[in-house]
């Protein structure tokens, strides 16, 4: 508000007659919140700031070949009304210019469908989500006085830059720089161009996000006349002014901001409206040539993954062919937004370590979104890989995150597919490199091979107590899908598996099960039993065909000598395997953490 | 290389001579990776692209106002030796025309230390990271034949743009083009200008990020002469070309790329450059107006704090408590970069939760880099939480992840402190909470209130019992900061804790003591002694003075009556335990995965 010097612009003698002593500012954020303060809903004409949403029509309507025959997008360095003309491409310099800007109407005008005030209010009004009408004093105003434009359309005719009569373009010329608009419904219009086309609050997509890139560029480079270099220097943010004293800036992907106050400086604009741009720039750090790419390493961490196994509980005999084999699984964690330059990082990375791995695993649980020009490179890289013999795993490759990744169809098992695996989860990835490893290693370990005695859980135990159990245990078979024990239901047996998978469940905050560990052959489930008849904490289902063995707990009730020993020594196994277990997750949080 | 239009420049004689079919790129990403293909060797004089740096050194040197007074920044849509001055302001529009270019040399002549082509020399060598030398020839014969750059000079000295003998400055300029590069070199120094100033391979800083910004605004608008608006409309990178054929083009925060192919096309820009440029910046998808801002939203997850308790373990009482004050702790779990914009949602959630929660926790664990503009609003909301009444907390806000929020001083305790309170983790950050609500709730909770009977380890154990292990214990005092029991150590105690705390602690992969569990009055430790005398598994340290009670557990081994019934209700109660720190466990790493 201390801002005070320049003059209202009065070359159009309505303009000359507003309070010089309006001040308005809005913002509105690409999500649709809208900030405004001062004047932000007193009416304005929107003048040369129209320039923006007509050139965006036509590049939309047209597309940027048919427009650039028409309009150029070189900066002249020159005034907002000057008579230069590109003779040598036979166009207006630019579309932010007068010249520019007639040549862009006369080509909506003249091509394509019946183009006129009607289409023009219904194209703005996208834009702001809200209707506009045209001040009809202002707009006779123009029309009465405009002979500069006038000069400027007849000498474009003579040319042959423009098509149709001088009037008539400039008739609509006039009508588009008469519309309506206070700061509130500009800056939803600037927000528009920040949010790639899309207008942010009523949702509509208005350009597509080539055009409103194209837009921007052209602001960027042209939008403030002989003082875009200036502003380009010192503000760095795709602009428009108006000389009613408006001015829109774009900081992209984060908002539209419009200010009105109708002082002008010798280039046509705004005072307060460069100030606040100005401050804004400075006080945001929006400049656009700051570099805002994360500086954060794409390579969060690598690991060998059977060094982590997964939530596949294993035997010990497995265990140990998976650390004698962990030079197989190399996962490569990346993290935060994937631009060329990291995936260049990443493929480094990825052709350093598959020297030792033949299984390489790229988890992209944080990594945020994959740039698209990222993309080829990745893509190149995981093929080389392959070509290589190497086995090039993904997880979490979330097509809401690396959507261009869709094409990867995610499976389960599969060694024949030829591009890279997709799994959901790393922990199901490298469960899936466990099993590899481990059929290559034994194939004869898939095999059924139970015997009580064998169990961790019944360690300590002499034949004779073996065999007195092996006497009580009863056989159960489970169909694929089928639901072993159920969270809630009464404990009575635990149970060990011969063959087949389990996938242990528990719901989740929004009710969902979700997997929280998978049992094969060998493994026991249901001990909870054996401390008390509570309830059953996770629900157990069958993943594939299962044959299981299971021993009634009340059979340590029993007063049969040995029994009471039994008990004991099968509780204290069990807490054992607990603390184990629960050493093993305390360390995946340390991972996680 | 199919690339065959537009011809070798030939207004300098010796430029004339070179083969116009060498051809060589190079690419430097901001990490020092240096790719290369064809002629990338092959010397040639660097012409204009010198401009670039020769701008850069005067703004290093005499800052953007005094550098500003002397020449503008404004595209003219003018050729590159077009002899058109800015009359009004006096000074010639921009650095990258040839006028511009002379005066940028004259200031550095002129003003300040004395600079000539030892000082320019080594200039452009920190920016590539190797000595430079002018090929003589090619300086000969550009001082033998610019007589339209003599002209500038001239024309320039008459409107006292300039202030030294112009022959002397023309004589710096023709020796400042005809230095000899190579793609190679040329590669680096573009990449110096992408890595915000500081030379990737050798790691010196050459150039302020702010001069830096600078440039690559100059060269985006300038760079390419009276192609420049195109050029950012289709490439969209800050860019420089030199009529010897070469281009460099900078992708900020990515890499820098030069390109030499002789033959230039009516603007003086190498035709396969541009092609190359053009071809890099869509694949790549590299436009400088393409937002890149992360799409992920900005709150990753919100949640009542004490739903998901601190790794403190607490007694059933304690754990009621929170229950019935869960309202009391919101926790905010921001992710990604955060920008101006995503801060302004945060603000907002900040300001909507702390409407029922009086602690209001930030866990920026996930946050990778908050920018600098972004900083202010955060501070705003912050205050304006304090000021409600609100106690903020931040946890994992690590320096150099938030580095301007290092002025916030880590706190471990203390409620008078008038900031936010900074936590390492965000398990501290809700332990701190836990206590606060604890310690109003039930004030004496906190003394010692010991008795076997109340501890769940002891459930079901009948009066004569507990009365028969209490004449048993021994008690045990330890000072802050001493180890109570040492992991590898034989087990033959386990300990409930009567007053004080200790850090239950493991060691990390590399060696390092991480927390993984604190436990306070009523807890216990040390009860893996009741499966076995195998060595501890984790390091216990008090934390704070520290009395505990200690039960060896040969007494269960006793013969006497009752003994081994206890043993079994022990060793169940304690598999109860392990099995509900299991299950918390599990879902604490369901909700970090």
């Amino acid at each position: 508000r201390e801002v005070r010097g320049g003059g209202v612009a009065d070359y159009i003698p309505e303009l000359a007659k507003v309070d010089p002593e309006l001040f308005g500012v809005s913002l509105t954020t690409c999500d649709g919140q809208v900030y405004a303060a001062g004047d932000s809903n007193a009416p304005f004409t929107i003048q040369s700031v129209s320039k923006t949403f007509v050139y965006a029509c036509a590049l939309e309507r047209f597309g940027r070949d048919r427009v650039l025959r028409r309009v150029g997008v070189e900066p002249t360095g020159d005034a907002f009304n000057a008579i230069v003309l590109d003779h040598e491409n036979n166009r207006p310099f630019n579309p932010m210019v007068n010249a520019g800007a007639i040549a862009t109407t006369d080509l909506l005008m003249h091509e394509g469908d019946a183009f006129g005030l009607e289409a023009l209010l219904e194209a703005f009004g996208a834009f702001a989500g809200e209707p506009f009408t045209v001040d009809e004093t202002v707009f006779r105003s123009e029309k009465a006085t405009g002979h500069r434009n006038r000069a400027i359309a007849y000498l474009m005719l003579n040319s042959g830059m423009i098509e149709g009569d001088p009037e008539k373009v400039l008739e609509l010329y006039f009508q588009q720089c008469s519309i309506n608009v206070a700061c509130r419904s500009l800056s939803v219009m600037a927000a528009t161009l920040a949010n790639e086309g899309r207008n942010p609050i009523t949702g509509e997509r208005v350009l597509s996000e080539a055009v409103t890139q194209d837009v921007l560029t052209v602001l960027s480079s042209c939008g403030m006349y002989n003082y875009a270099g200036q502003w380009a220097f010192e503000i760095g943010l795709p602009a428009k002014s108006g000389v009613s004293g408006a001015i829109i800036a774009v900081a992209p992907g984060q908002f539209g901001v419009a200010v009105y106050a109708p002082r002008v400086d010798q280039y046509g604009a705004s005072l307060r409206g460069v100030e606040i741009c100005r401050t804004l720039s400075s006080r945001l750090d929006l400049h656009g040539l700051r570099n805002r790419l994360s500086r954060v390493p794409v390579v969060r961490r690598e690991y060998l993954g059977f060094d982590f196994a997964s939530s596949r509980l294993r035997p010990e005999g497995d265990c140990k062919v998976l650390a004698e084999r962990r030079q197989d699984l190399a996962v490569i964690e990346a993290q935060g937004t994937l631009y060329f330059i990291s995936v260049e990082t990443l493929a480094r990375r990825i052709q350093n370590l598959s020297e030792a791995s033949r299984f390489i695993l790229l988890d992209f649980r944080r990594a945020q979104s994959v740039d698209p020009g990222a993309l080829e490179l990745l893509e190149v890289s995981i093929q080389r890989e392959i070509a290589r013999g190497r086995r090039v795993l993904l997880s979490h490759a979330d097509p809401t995150l690396c959507e261009p990744l869709r094409a990867v169809v995610p499976r389960r098992d599969g060694i024949e597919a030829a591009g890279p695996l997709a799994f959901e989860t790393t922990d199901i990835a490298i469960e899936w490199c466990e099993d590899q490893v481990l059929g290559e290693a034994a194939p004869a370990s898939f095999e059924a091979r139970w015997s009580l005695a064998s169990l961790e859980l019944f360690d300590g135990f002499s034949a004779e107590e073996i065999a007195l159990l092996e006497r009580h245990v009863q056989a159960f078979a489970f169909d694929a899908g089928e639901t072993v024990l159920r969270a809630g239901d009464a404990a009575r047996l635990f149970f060990v598996i011969a063959s087949g998978r389990v996938a242990v469940t528990v719901p989740d905050l929004g009710g969902a099960l979700t997997k929280i560990a998978t049992l094969g052959p060998g493994m026991t489930f249901g001990e909870m039993a054996l401390l008390d008849d509570g309830p059953r904490s996770a629900t157990v289902v069958a993943e594939e065909r299962l044959v299981a063995y299971g021993l009634p707990v009340r059979l340590f009730e029993s007063d049969e000598p040995g029994f009471a020993e039994m008990q004991r020594k099968l509780i204290a196994n069990f807490a054992r395997q607990l603390s184990a277990r629960l050493r093993r997750a305390n360390e995946a949080i340390q991972t996680l953490l």
